[in-house]
């Protein structure tokens, strides 16, 4: 007989048990109940606070959880991950993106191996590269120090270098040859088209981020910029001695797990940073995919995002679980969905510099946890991953806030601000005036939590509102706050997150490492691609595929 | 005895029972037994092609959908949409996002005013301002031609001219004075920090658009970049005659419905530019609200733009409800959430250039329709506007597509794409280059589509596969075609999006044009404020608000 599913167990049912009462409990009912309640559930590690207080339990539903997690073997599954076992069930391997982060002295054994070294092998590689570049040393073809990079990738090559080198942008180092970069993803070549009207392509170099070296949606990009730069470097009025070997050699670099293929496309070798299988794409910034962040914010910073990483990971591998921020994140989403029914989860930073968060954590999320079959193959009888969205919180305030406060729907929302900013402004007017208006951003961040939590009960009564001016509240939300954005605090922030995503995986008994639902579509759109050419045959397609194939061809023949 | 809520009518019930028995059909059936279920299900208009055949729907759910349509007098509501009256019941006036894009030639009087002529004399004024602009002769205070403008605003006075100028910047005019357009909306100063940094004061212009003039995320921003104006240009190195006024008077354009509030703020009379009380923020991007676009594209584009959403105005008021897109599309939406229990939506569009048209949707469709209590008061018993959110397709594929996939929640999916592009490219290998990145964007958008709907069954058979590299499809989706993205069909695109937001409120019976979610919240953001600053007792606050906020005393107290 199968063991039983984690629904059948004993610590799922009592959760079930206690939900059925906690449904019709309101928020407001639960602060009215508790003297403490901010205390009571507040937790700090690794430059971050987490208040879970807005969340829809009290001290029995936490105690409950964590029956759960023990139930589910969370501290075994921490232990095992940490350690390098093969976590990655389906693809038979360990996922060890905390190896990336461990500091030189450490030392981590994986089935005979020691990895550390050649981790910090690959970041020295790194730090050689960026300090060519910082030094104004990199040149093109034609003897002009590279000023722009653009990195050619997609998905987890793309949204984790994006996110950071955003959020890090007031980090560049001081008096260093400056580098821009740029990110370029999209196969319908829109944004490298933008780039390749107002770039230089003596001073251009690009990425090439690819795990496997065979994303097509990359591909097509590389080759539409190498052909830019051969038209432009080699063209009629070509300098002495450009030739193609010296562009792909100055203009490239690579950054993949198959050396093999990097040799095949022309990397030259001592441009190529190669990293492992056993990173995953969407977990990878910490090593040479985040080779972007290290030429914007220098390696030092670089450093030091992988050292507040790291903290986090001390934090998940040493603290108690009631005391374990990304457990406590994690089965506040468990209870919401599980047992709440809250399908939609909202990310809502309160800082500009954050603006890719919320779609790095809709990757990291939904293709981790959107899964719906247990490790040893039995479909699951309840929700996994929620549907995972957001936007900056106080531009949200004005789109769909509304939803949240008025809508049918109920929703989780994770509010994140940093306690302090702008003090390193150097002028004094500009500061003051930039200080407001993070106490601002603060401030809104704070009272629609609270508008959120308790609805009409958190306006001073002013007489009877019709029913289109009330609010119901009771919408669950937790608050994080960083002490300030720093690389080290945006390192354990990841981190909490990465953490969370396993916490929840190992509870809903799925692997969040693999990723097979986007293995078809991509086989399948070669076979359309084909028909798309008129290389295959249209009958095998279904009425509505050959509806729309039909509809370009005639729009081809009319143009 | 009030008149029976929708969902207690006979069309409603109807289609309830119908559901049960079509929930357990899998979509790879209903192709099955259809032959042409591609031209069935399929329409067009205004240079768009809508294909609704991957809907989990058969004939006779549609002849119901279309019966609970007129039971709830869509055709009716639209007559009197078009007509001017009074449809924003809980503010008394008119929705008529509809008269801006009113030919010169038409005449639509309400309440006894031809509103025709006004419109177009707006549109004029825009004109001779875009003009000024684009023949180099709206000048700074220090007599240098203005390069630069940053749109200040956020929400409706922002995310539809960034999607606008993001989608249309092939389009630019040739041959005029460019201006580079930008957009700073966040309140914390993020955004607007980075363009201080690198914009030239004597040479660039702030917009201010705030419908009310009183949103404080725009006026903050407004206010830090008057004082950046300010010390830049009249320092100790000032030059003859420039002062405040001069500096006002060229360097700020303010787009409102409040002449007064605009005078207040000192914006030059003859700088202002006047918008209605009936136009609501986010369908406000047709008139002033559209400035920025107008200065990227030039007038006659934006003309254009106009002349497409006017095209899909007369289809939806035109076309029987059988053949009518935005009724049609909305009632796809209404047999998800409210028959299907499908709960979210995905914006998949398959062209970079609609990179934000997402961002855009989420507020236009979760702001207006985030609604739960019905026009005369009563909470609705249904599900009303489903948790919105997305992503350029190809990008989304190497991201949460998993969870579309594999997960276990289910999502309906826009997928949206223009049939041709590229062929304005002059460079004839580029050209090549560039449409074959196009059509391997078409296949991978016919291929999700595809793989959604069929799951397993759009594979050939190559065996046994375990359980997690199997598919269950029967994800419902529609799929938009633009026969090329160009102003006049972005117009239609908007305008289909606007009006299946009016039919679906209609049927819902909620208002889609206020928004008293989010007034709450501004009004306990500045109780907070006061708090944050020291100037009110905190005391009043919840435990948990009280803990953030003294977090953030805490921390500025150590810093």
């Amino acid at each position: 007989m199968p063991h039983p599913t984690i629904d059948q167990r004993e610590a799922w049912q009592a959760l079930a048990a206690h939900a059925r009462e906690m449904r019709s409990t309101h928020l407001s009912e639960l602060f009215a109940g508790a003297l403490h309640r901010h205390a009571a559930f507040t937790r700090q590690a690794a430059g971050l606070t987490l208040d879970l207080s807005k969340q829809r339990w009290r001290d029995e539903t936490l105690e409950r959880l964590l029956d759960l997690a023990r139930e589910a073997e969370v501290p075994e599954a921490i232990r095992g991950l940490l350690a390098g076992e093969r976590v990655n069930r389906s693809e038979d391997r360990p996922a060890l993106h905390t190896a990336l982060r461990l500091p030189p002295e450490a030392s981590l054994v994986v089935e005979g191996e020691d990895l550390v070294p050649s981790v910090h092998k690959t970041l020295e590689r790194m730090a050689t590269m960026v300090e060519r570049f910082h030094a104004g040393q990199w040149r093109g073809a034609t003897g002009r120090a590279i000023r722009d990079v653009v990195n050619l990738g997609v998905g987890g090559s793309d949204l984790g270098p994006l996110m950071v080198t955003h959020a890090l942008a007031d980090y560049r180092p001081q008096g260093v040859h400056t580098i821009e970069v740029h990110f370029a993803s999209t196969m319908d070549g829109s944004q490298l088209a933008d780039y390749l009207a107002r770039l230089n392509p003596e001073t251009t170099l690009f990425v090439l981020s690819s795990k496997s070296f065979t994303t097509i949606d990359t591909l097509s990009n590389a080759r539409t910029a190498q052909d830019w730069l051969m038209g432009r470097l080699m063209g009629d009025n070509r300098e002495e001695g450009v030739d193609a070997e010296l562009v792909m050699r100055q203009h490239f670099i690579g950054v993949s797990a198959s050396p093999e293929k990097m040799n095949e496309w022309g990397i030259a070798e001592d441009h190529q940073l190669a990293f492992w299988e056993w990173v995953g794409g969407r977990y990878s910034l910490w090593g040479a995919i985040g080779l972007p962040i290290a030429l914007m914010v220098g390696m030092p910073h670089f450093r030091e995002l992988l050292a507040g990483a790291h903290a986090m990971d001390r934090h998940f591998s040493e603290a108690p679980l009631v005391d374990n921020l990304p457990v406590l994140l994690a089965l506040a989403g468990i209870w919401n969905v599980n047992f709440l029914d809250i399908r939609a989860h909202s990310i809502l930073p309160y800082d500009g510099r954050l603006e890719f968060f919320a779609a790095y954590l809709e990757q990291l999320e939904m293709e981790s946890n959107g899964k719906s079959v247990t490790h040893d193959g039995r479909g699951v009888g309840y929700s996994t991953c929620p549907v995972l969205w957001g936007q900056l919180g106080p531009n949200a305030q004005h789109a769909f806030y509304q939803l949240l406060h008025q809508g049918t729907q109920a929703v989780e929302c994770d509010f994140i601000a940093p306690l302090l900013r702008y003090d390193e402004v150097e002028d004094s007017a500009t500061r003051a005036h930039l200080k407001s208006q993070h106490r601002l951003a603060l401030a809104n961040c704070f009272a629609q939590s609270r508008v959120l939590m308790l609805g009409d009960e958190a306006i001073e009564d002013d007489g009877p509102r019709p029913a289109h001016k009330r609010y119901r509240g009771n919408q669950p939300s937790s608050t994080l706050l960083l002490d300030r954005l720093t690389p080290a605090t945006l390192g354990s922030l990841i981190a909490l997150y990465e953490h969370k995503v396993f916490v929840q995986a190992r509870i809903w008994d799925i692997n969040p490492f693999d990723q097979w639902g986007v293995e078809l579509g991509k086989k399948i759109a070669g076979e359309t691609q084909r028909i798309l050419e008129h290389q295959a045959d249209i009958a095998d397609m279904d009425d509505s595929t050959r509806g729309l194939i039909e509809a370009v061809w005639a729009a081809e023949r009319n143009a």
